[in-house]
């Protein structure tokens, strides 16, 4: 072909999905009329200057959507004729109400990080191959689903949550039911300063701990005090795409640093003014390797002399099937650069949105100024049970049998893949947390085209380890959660797989 | 004094408190040196060019804490020889771990929104009179405590709440315990749509509702999706500090427009370029006075004339003691720049950290983004809770029966007022809401002297109105909060007062 073509790339995350979302958005909005050629992707990586698997990578994911086709002969490809019908904005219903909205485009711009927030968004949640911002996370549809980042809800003491959670809400003081301090309720931080005292080797007083909505606000908090547009964050590849979308959102320049056996590699070049890195060293994610204490050293003597604070997410550490926690980084710094993220979503549940951050002195102030402005501090009714739930004993009741519980499945997961797979599976990241990865080779040792179609109709739900890099990887690699799994289920999903993929 | 002085304001909020907290740090850095003399109240306004009455407050307010001292004869003002004990920093107590903190002040620098968020949150405790940001709301230490803001806590149907809370907890599903919809869950956005259509008159289907942690929170996306910094913003003077504070932390400018006894003055002279007007109709906070239907229809068609949003705040809203409360702004808004914010923390309990918006449609992906971001969603199981509160018919007949309460706290409290202070007091903004402003007069009319001490004295807890202003009225103002008190206090806390005050 020889007319050029003029695609919007919106700059987030992974360079195939940018140049997918543009093509969908120009045959949306017949930009690209219905029937109309579309370049070669040898073309298309010449006019865009990306590599030609790149390229291929954008044209798959059109084709398998509907929004593309490929035409026998001459023809090359083509936008459908027909579009896909679920590709209608869905974010309204038709029971939309009838009120007139005359407020006219360019009124109704946003702001600069507004606009980049929600781009970071659309990217992200494409990535995650949802439909929109309006989803509702629905029971799995599929039989043998290991959808990762679920909470081992069998495991849960929910009865006894439940009368701890009355008794309190019972004999609630005015004070209980009043506005709370904004780093929230001293008997809950002192709770978790003493927990991390004693199992992650963190000497912090409770003045260090705020209390947040979980994960995400305690990301979310962190980039609004500390990142200005531009400024640069290392994070892991892969890595969580949560924090990608929260630094995207900030207008960070995101480095990445590869991943192997022992967790994100530091980098051995002085890079230039990196404002803080991102790591999961306990059990990385999405790969479930341990960053281990050579490496934790090495990291943070590389942040001292880059000048950069590091952000520990801690998710999962609790979760330990072959030997005690290794000690956080946080107990490890000795200059104040580690920022401690860490949650109650998967110990306990995530309809709870309770998290915290343990903070170096200096940003205390800034980031409690933060939470109070967004929105004067977390529910006090649940943060008062947790309190209990922790000085009671019965966190670490629960903690043991809940990682009894899951050494069980992992055991079991291991098990079927290395029976049904044997040498065509590698498996990683097994030795703590909620899930791991397995990598799978296709015949001839390449990739498994079309891995999650073939397991959907074996009716296993698979998530693919791509979306969670920046630069795919050139191997199919599929992250499997086991958490709320029975272990014959886990046994059978497997099974099935292993015959879908034959 | 010859000698020249160099005083940092941090341009947040009212200027005489700038000029306070400017004076207040160089004191505690020893800038000013202890004893050290300081310029009269006519040279320091001559040399910052402020009016000499913000140089008097200024200097009221350092001299009422002791960080000056005035002394006789020609020495005029000096620095305090011997600072106040608690002008240490309180952020950090003793027990503070002994983790070496060595990173350096240039190395801990903040983003540049982060540091406008720390000053202007900064700036709003100091005008709120509260120590820091490590503050617990304590108790009432006083006998009469008047503090606006407080919900009727008596009214309060506490043990059906908790019942209904019980009941929701036992019976979660898998689904109530994960990740929830950003947006909240339907069952609640649609009690909430259905209530506003029978008693606002606003007609919104539950897509364009949003369930947020607050009003905080529903005003601090509402400004990172729309605020660029130096964006205009226009507030009612007196206003809600809350707000305030959001819109000095997204660097807005702020702008003016004085109340009336009818609310806020529409400007008659076309500004340029507003950005969005922020307005509480119902009860105009801290006056109290409503927005008749008249000006309201003004006011949106200045909106549409200077092409601005208009955030509508409607707490307080329910409690209307002369006839059924008038159609909100977004009821009579027909071209979507209507952005309405509702809360539950003072007709139910402000622990409870509920609260919703009801979006122009324009912007409920962006403001769903920015939530989603910002935590993932609101903690699932109150909004369960209240969700059956509302559709059994509890929160109706709560509400008939908290709105007869508190009509008879507020007889009590008027009628108080008028007998003791006959025509020495103006009550103001009785119609509606839980506070109403009362203007005090001093002998020859003018304001009274250290209202606050001699109350105080009295045990009687009063606050004042110039917290609200931009520029501090030269009448003597106090809020005063009535929901909590019962008839009796509130008799005998106003007999006390105007004890205290003669």
């Amino acid at each position: 072909m020889n007319r050029s073509i003029v695609l919007q790339l919106d700059g987030m995350g992974p360079l195939y999905r940018q140049i997918y979302r543009a093509f969908r958005n120009d045959i949306l909005t017949r930009a690209l009329p219905p029937g109309g050629r579309v370049p070669s992707t040898r073309t298309l990586a010449n006019l865009l200057k990306v590599s030609r698997n790149t390229a291929v990578l954008a044209y798959e994911q059109l084709l398998a959507e509907g929004y593309l086709e490929t035409r026998v002969g001459a023809a090359g490809t083509v936008v459908a004729p027909v579009l896909p019908p679920d590709s209608l904005r869905p974010h309204f219903s038709e029971s939309l109400d009838r009120q007139r909205h005359t407020v006219s485009r360019s009124h109704a711009r946003l702001a600069i990080a507004g606009e980049r927030i929600l781009k970071a968004a659309r990217a992200t949640i494409d990535s995650l191959g949802l439909p929109s911002l309006s989803w509702e996370l629905t029971p799995p549809r599929l039989r043998y689903d290991f959808r990762p980042g679920r909470a081992a809800f069998p495991d849960l003491p929910y009865a006894l949550w439940c009368r701890l959670l009355g008794a309190r809400a019972r004999h609630a003081t005015l004070r209980d039911l009043d506005y709370g301090p904004p780093a929230g309720r001293w008997e809950l931080r002192e709770a978790i300063a003493a927990r991390l005292r004693r199992l992650r080797g963190i000497d912090a007083s409770p003045e260090r701990i705020v209390i947040v909505n979980g994960t995400q606000q305690a990301l979310d908090l962190i980039s609004r005090v500390l990142l200005n547009p531009g400024d640069r964050v290392l994070i892991e590849e892969p890595h969580y795409t949560g924090a990608r979308c929260v630094f995207m959102s900030a207008g960070a320049k995101l480095l990445t640093s590869a991943v192997d056996n022992n967790g994100i590699q530091v980098p051995k070049v002085k890079r230039r003014a990196i404002r803080l890195a991102y790591v999961t060293p306990s059990h990385q994610f999405p790969t479930g390797v341990v960053l281990p204490i050579a490496r934790r050293l090495e990291l943070l003597d590389w942040a001292s002399r880059v000048g950069a604070f590091i952000v520990e997410d801690d998710y999962d550490s609790e979760y330990r099937y072959d030997g005690p926690p290794l000690q956080a980084l946080a107990g490890l710094d000795r200059e104040g650069r580690v920022i401690y993220v860490g949650t109650f979503s998967k110990i306990l549940f995530p309809a709870l949105r309770l998290g915290y951050l343990v903070l170096p002195e200096v940003l205390v102030e800034p980031v409690v100024a933060t939470k109070a402005m967004g929105d004067t501090g977390t529910a006090i009714l649940e943060q008062l049970v947790l309190a209990d739930f922790i000085s009671m004993g019965h966190f670490d009741r629960h903690l043991r049998r809940t990682n009894a519980s899951n050494a069980a499945r992992r055991n079991a997961l291991v098990a079927a893949v290395r029976k049904e797979f044997r040498e065509r599976a590698e498996v990683c990241g097994a030795n703590s947390g909620l899930h791991l990865l397995v990598w799978l080779k296709g015949s001839g040792g390449g990739m498994i085209a079309d891995v999650h179609t073939k397991a959907e109709k074996a009716s296993v739900g698979l998530y693919g380890v791509e979306a969670f890099y920046l630069k795919p990887p050139k191997r199919t690699g599929v992250v499997l959660g086991y958490a709320p799994l029975p272990e014959s289920e886990i046994r059978e999903g497997i099974r099935c797989l292993a015959a879908a993929l034959k």
